[in-house]
C-alpha cells in the first residue's frame, strides 16, 4: 500500500500534544493543502486564521469543554465558510470539509497529531469575538495541532455491509 | 515533499476516461478510504452506493448537464448522508466532504482520475429514483472515476493573504 493510503487509514485524533513548537513552514504546508481542496466552481469558500499566540490559545481553551486539548496545542487554526464566495450552502461546506481533510492528512504526514474540533461551535459567538471575525465568515471547525504524545490511538469504522451498496441500494456490497 | 502531500497538491478534476476498467480491488480501497474519514462523534454518517453497470450510468448521465463526463466513467459512487445517523446537519456534511476528498486522493493515488459532480444534485430525486434510494438518504455528491486520458489539468487557487490571517481576523498571513 502507498504513504498516502496508509496514511489516510493511520491517521487518528491527537489531544495530547508534546509543547514541541510547529514551525512556519510546516503550517504554511498546513494551509496549502487546505487551499488546494476542490470546491463548487472552485470558489474557494474557506478562510483560514492560524492561532499561535498562547494569550489567545487560553482564551480560546475556554469556549470549549475540551479545554486541557487546547491549552496543549501548540497551533489552533480556526476554519470558516465565507459567504461572500457562496455557490451553494451544503456544496461549500462539503468543500470545507475536504479542506480539512486534506490539513489533517498533511499534519499526520509530518509527524505532526490534530483534533478536528466540533463541539467548539456551540460557542461560535465567543470564539469570533476572540478572534475579531468579520460578520461574513461562519466557524465550521478549530483544528489543534502539535507534536503527538506518542500512543497507540484506535478507532473503528462500520463494515462495508453497513455504509456501502453494489448498483443500487437495497444491495450491499460485499 | 512527501508523496502523500505531492498527490493532495496534483489531484486535478479529471473528466475524461479512456474506458478502462476499474478493479473491484481498487473500488474497496475507494471505498476504504472514504470510510475512515473523521466524522463528529465517530458517528459515519456516509453511505455509499457504486455503479458500474453501463445501463444504470447511462441513465444517471441524463441526470446531469455533464451527460459526457458520465457516460465516460467506468464507475460512479453516489455518496449520501444518512439522516438516521445524524448528529449535526453541518458537522455531518463536513464528514462527508472529508470522506469524498479521502476518496478523491485515493483515486489519484492509483492512477485513476475523478472528479466530484455536484450539478448532478439538481435533479437527485431523479437520482434517487435510479438508485432505489431510502427516503432517509440525501444525496451529496457522484463521483465519477475511470482511467484518465492523459494531459495537462491546470487550476488555480488563492494567495495566502486572500485566505488566511495570522492570529487574528485582519492581519494577512504572509
Amino acid at each position: 500500500m502507498s504513504n498516502m493510503i496508509d496514511t489516510i487509514l493511520a491517521r487518528r485524533s491527537v489531544r495530547e500534544f508534546t509543547g514541541g513548537i510547529v514551525s512556519k513552514q510546516d503550517i504554511c504546508t498546513i494551509l496549502n493543502c487546505g487551499r488546494w481542496a476542490p470546491s463548487g466552481l472552485n470558489n474557494q469558500p474557506w478562510k483560514f486564521v492560524v492561532v499561535q499566540e498562547r494569550d489567545t490559545i487560553d482564551q480560546l481553551s475556554q469556549c470549549t469543554h475540551y479545554r486541557d486539548v487546547v491549552k496543549g496545542a501548540n497551533v489552533l487554526i480556526g476554519v470558516y465558510l465565507d459567504t461572500d464566495a457562496q455557490y451553494n450552502h451544503t456544496k461549500d461546506i462539503l468543500a470545507i470539509g475536504a479542506a480539512v481533510q486534506n490539513m489533517l492528512l498533511a499534519c499526520e504526514d509530518m509527524g505532526l497529531g490534530a483534533v478536528w474540533l466540533g463541539e467548539i461551535l456551540n460557542q461560535s459567538d465567543q470564539v469570533n469575538t476572540i478572534l475579531h471575525t468579520p460578520t461574513s465568515l461562519e466557524l465550521m471547525a478549530v483544528l489543534a495541532i502539535g507534536y503527538p504524545v506518542l500512543k497507540e490511538r484506535t478507532s473503528h469504522r462500520k463494515d462495508f455491509g453497513e455504509i456501502a451498496c453494489n448498483g443500487m441500494f437495497g444491495k450491499p456490497w460485499t
